[in-house]
């Protein structure tokens, strides 16, 4: 972004964008319900920022103009209206601590952390609200952490809803703690941990985000087909309850970049049939830059960066993910197995080409008694300043 | 804003911004109808402005990007599309008279020409789109104003549509004239006056401002409960007609505020039941600042500003309103009273606090016969640049 | 614009800006189908870009935030949803050739790719989206340019979709070459031609641009009655072609400006009651600054541009222009006239009026068997930086 600064220094609003535009081509077999296969050119993001301080306090207001990804990422494909609202907050430090009221996510998984312009992949992993979190990522609220010494720790309370999604009185908690006992450049040890408490207010005027859901887009795309594990609860009434634990490691050594994330969450709703259902989901990731690159801290975050570019001629870095989804009690699972190959232009471009194949059982999407294997492959021109 | 000149000094553009975040805790009883209580946290508002000057034209555009409001600021909660578009125009001045073309709020009472970064309260007065206007605020057209000598003359010619709401062949005409006997630091006297004339055009396929409404939301925010005492016509057809006449005075007597509002609107429809129906309302204001600071006067608006902080520990203000709007033909009336304590931290971060309890008799969503006494502690985060 | 450069020259950003404000008074006699007749002020156009160059890169993101015409511009009266996305893309130069990727116009037509700050009229031709496209104008794909010596050529390809629309599988190429023999201060003389195949993708869960249509909203505004003679194919299954030819000139002649062009459409879908049927269309404009200007040639897209002002009050243009379209299958026709004046007050300030009057036959919103004439005024005020 370009900042500028008003003559006694007080004042300052930087302008920044992004572009991250996409092209796919979907392949599902026949027990893929509704396989209408949906490749093309779309725009996966078009971000307009504008940030900036103001006698010391901060100010950042994030916008998704493009219309593909404006609802919550849900599941299954985007609809509905949605201003594409992402962090937008007002900020104050005191000391190590800095306080957020605002929409900003919960500090939960690593890779939901990570910012889209520095992920691995051209979507985020199981761990994410592409997957474990059901579509549920900004929220409104109150937001603090700490951070000094390679120790982070945050806090988050907020209601169940983002702009766009409409109010509710569902609330709720979350805490995260993350180390790094070792982070100096070209080698990383990071540790970490989340745990959320969600309810939901299941209401149909109090809409925010409503009944909850687990499951994987893979890196189908967000124009391609989702699958369910736990599809949210038989009656869509009252309150419910889900509880998220997920645990995190991250190491760099050199060129490669290794990550580790599991995660657990427990959807409670009294008298409900599906009452107590459990979901399991972790997922694996490693990447060589070939370029020599090194991934950085991102301490502030306590998540990883992009790679600085050490040559003209840019940095090549080749990728492979592993993911899994699963329902305890249900036995409705999704694996996903993601290669890539990114290509850091310059420091404001990226081109990115990712392979997926996934496999589904007892999912949403999924005709029953079989299984499915979809497969995409996709390619992204990223320009962000 | 930043403002950024080309060097021959042409040219100037400003960028802006606001963002008004809220937490609302609403508390109503079963005489309600729709009790359910909708708090939590939400944006009121997030307003980013672009405006500036070109050969000695103006130009402004000043746009809600969030969701909560986006649509017209109903009597009850807010709903569908819209693109949140406030002053939206083309000006140019000649001498003391300056035309705008676009979108504005034609000239009306005092609190609705109020920027809402000033308001001494969360939410404007019963004379503003919140009440006695029935959520009719900005509109398209052409508008003139005269300010000179204390003296301000405005005038204003529109269909009855903004942005969002679709095309109308509704047309509104206005004018307000105000004088200010008494203007200097720390004491005004100041007198006005306004008068409308609204002609709708009420067919389905020409939305725009439809069938007319005159009501109370409170103070219980945008996303609580309203009461209308005038609920729109009974058939939905033609055209239909509002005339409303307001006055208004305000003073300044070093850190003390006191503002008092007057209106009264007839509406009339050939043949409709409720031809004829007239609506009153009053609403007084008195706010004090515990620092010592004095409200200003905007002259150019013929409105309040916000006071500049005296000390460096910010300014703190205490105020109290009284609202009442009561239909004269069928009995309904709402009353509210609001108590209020705002911080102004610096020049550019305000916080509120706002408590209001009313009550509504024979209004839309009040249970026949009974009366209701909604309540309703409210705060906000503000930050404007 | 103004722009932006960071210290080492690698990075600027340019914010600019335009609003079209306009006012129109329509007239439609009974043989118009729907005649309710939809006058009244509103926004044509609000837009804001953003754009600018990082290490050789170019970046574009051009947002319509009005309302009005924020879906495709449709035959009829817009309405949906749409996030009013224009040009949206990154681009790169390898000498006189540019390659862009994201959302572009397809190379098509001479007053569709012409700025609408500088296009003769307030609306565009019948050769452009307003007309034989249907409403396709936008669409996100790859597009590639070589300019040099007066000689342009374009290709695109693309998916049948924009920002707004949907994804869809329905892809689309094009082809366009001009040459300008003549072309100095004051004398100009160009040639063009483009030939388009698009393929739709007609299945409803795939929208993008859907089954297609040609027509006319003359330029009755964009509010106001739109008349098709082809009106999509009977049935809204399997995908469907349409390949486009046009061919254009342009000269200019000191204060004298003359365009014309043609265009015919083919329609084909396997097995459809209308498979095969063609709509030939053709415009001519001719326009004279009275105060002397002549208009430019800008040869980076191959069309005119806004004639630059000579005196100090401002330039005067008077102007008309004659369109016609035809289904040849069908005789549903359409022609209109419209003579304009344009008043350029200073290099940002444009006022326009323009008067047209139409007839429809056999066409889509006219009475079967009759014909039917509609006429408008319309009037706009234009700020653009």
């Amino acid at each position: 972004g370009l900042t500028i600064k008003s003559d006694d220094g007080r004042f300052e609003a930087t302008v920044g964008g992004r572009i991250h535009f996409d092209g796919t081509a979907l392949n599902v077999d026949d027990n893929t319900i509704g396989t209408n296969e949906n490749g093309g050119f779309y725009f996966r993001r078009v971000f307009i920022t504008l940030k900036g301080k103001a006698f010391g306090w901060m100010y950042n207001i994030d916008e998704d103009i493009s219309n593909t990804s404006k609802d919550a990422p849900t599941i299954s494909k985007q609809a509905g209206a949605g201003a594409g609202f992402n962090d937008v907050w007002i900020g104050k430090s005191f000391g190590d601590t800095t306080v957020y009221v605002g929409q900003r996510k919960p500090f939960r998984s690593l890779d939901e952390l990570a910012s889209n312009n520095d992920t691995v992949f051209m979507e985020r992993n199981v761990l994410s609200a592409n997957g474990i979190l059901g579509g549920r990522d900004y929220t409104d609220g109150v937001f603090v952490k700490y951070t000094a010494n390679n120790l982070w720790i945050g806090a988050s309370g907020y209601s169940q809803t983002k702009v766009g999604k409409g109010n509710t009185e569902g609330l709720g908690g979350n805490v995260r703690v993350a180390y790094a006992p070792i982070n100096s450049e070209g080698a990383l040890l990071h540790i970490g941990a989340s745990y959320t408490v969600d309810q939901f207010d299941l209401i149909a005027s109090n809409p925010g985000y409503g009944n909850p859901t687990a499951g994987y887009a893979t890196s189908l795309g967000k124009s391609g087909i989702g699958f369910n594990v736990f599809s949210g609860f038989t009656t869509n009434a009252n309150t419910a309850k889900v509880n998220t634990l997920t645990v995190e490691a991250m190491g760099v050594i050199g060129p490669v970049f290794l990550q580790g994330e599991y995660g657990s969450a427990k959807y409670k709703r009294d008298g409900d049939a599906k009452d107590g259902q459990k979901v399991n989901a972790f997922s694996a990731t490693a990447s060589w830059f070939i370029t020599g690159e090194s991934r950085p801290y991102k301490a502030a975050d306590a998540t990883y960066g992009a790679a600085k570019i050490n040559g003209v001629d840019g940095a090549v870095e080749v990728a492979v993910r592993y993911d899994n989804i699963k329902n305890k009690d249900t036995d409705a699972k999704v694996s996903a197995v993601t290669v890539g190959a990114n290509y850091y232009f310059n420091p404001n471009v990226r081109f990115m080409v990712d392979y997926a194949f996934a496999n589904a059982e007892g999912a949403t999407n999924v005709v029953v008694g079989e299984s499915t294997k979809p497969k995409a492959l996709m390619a992204r021109a990223q320009f962000a300043f």
